[in-house]
């Protein structure tokens, strides 16, 4: 597996719902967020993907699992791994960090397809491969 | 002014935040649910305008007042009038209500302005405009 | 299995994203109105799980596959289903239709847990297992 | 008036809609942001408030101008000045700016109000008035 990419978010307040914690859709936004900078790291950046390569990557299947709770304005650490790519789609893993705080808040897994501006399946290229298994 | 459209919407968990009441942002929301059923109330979808008509309508001002919470599960419903339509922009005004409770709980006031799929501006044909007024 | 509860919900304009289809975060705000829809349908109301009850339901683990894109616009039916309740969390089973399209868009399971006002374990009574069995 | 407090938020997916820009509720949220770090950057935090002193400041009136579009993945400076603070009432002015391009891309003003828990009207205290108009 490859190295994680951890990515900085705190909590805003229109995130939190009337339990007083994250409304759990939020993790998802999270995950994204996540990714972004998983791939930039890597020395591309998904908006180039979309506009240069006529590249989507729309999510087709997610899990994610909550183990504590985040509450507002905390400051969290969303790691990033990939977990697999093939020549037509890439999974990632996620895990949510808060510090002083023992094992993640939450976890998660996300594949994403590869696809064109009309949605039909593309393969990934070699070197995108490369780049994101490093 | 035109006739009012009425739009039911209920408040989802997602809307609160931990004041326990709608997040404020939400209405624009809200708004917008109401512009759109405005409009298909007058026999055009903004669907089609925007893949058959090329038009866009983005926001390009906006404000709203808020006089009293609105909570959770809420069945509110929203009435949306045309303000005013030129050849260029449509404003709209919003009013967001709750059974039994006397006056409205949010009023706001949107205009949009008519772009094509690039951002230019474009004019409103006259039979839209004379929906719109109708 | 218990019957399912079907809601209906439009496609926001808010709720979609650059890739021109509906963002997939969303769908777990959907599968929460069906939830809601869905104990309601049972003779009783979160709300009122909350506020009376001392009840909080928080998500503790959820996943879901994404068949087919949504658009916006689309009025789409969330069913809803029953998958398990034991006295300390509760299984949603959730798929997503557009009339005129075979097969669900969307599927998805969500598995929530019983806790109170400061998160601790609760028991659910057997008065509410029951309806919601039912 | 105050100086400016310069927060940066980078445009996520999510935060897009179908237009290819960010919907405009979205800068609603990172004017909240600014709020925040704004209150922050003068020694108090808005949780504290929350938590320790039972303040808290829900939206009363809000506007903006959208003068020109942010897209996905800009990284954007947003400024927050405060406008005026009476014993009731804060008010905020809002500039989100984009490195590179000229002037503000939108500019706002918040009101918030000053209540308890329970949505009572509290005053704001001699202190925190002296740290915001710091």
């Amino acid at each position: 597996m490859s190295a994680a990419t951890r990515s900085q978010v705190r909590v805003r307040y229109a995130e939190t719902d009337q339990m007083g914690i994250t409304y759990h859709g939020v993790y998802f936004v999270w995950f994204e967020v996540g990714r972004v900078e998983y791939i930039r790291e890597r020395g591309v950046t998904y908006r180039d993907l979309e506009e240069k390569e006529d590249l989507r990557l729309p999510v087709i299947d997610v899990q994610a699992r909550f183990l504590k709770p985040s509450f507002y304005d905390d400051l969290l650490e969303i790691h990033t791994r990939l977990a697999e790519v093939t020549g037509v789609r890439i999974g990632f893993e996620h895990e949510v960090f808060r510090e002083g705080t023992p094992g993640p808040l939450a976890t998660g897994r996300t594949v994403v397809a590869a696809v064109d501006r009309q949605g039909r399946p593309r393969r990934l290229g070699e070197e995108l491969r490369r780049r994101l298994e490093s």
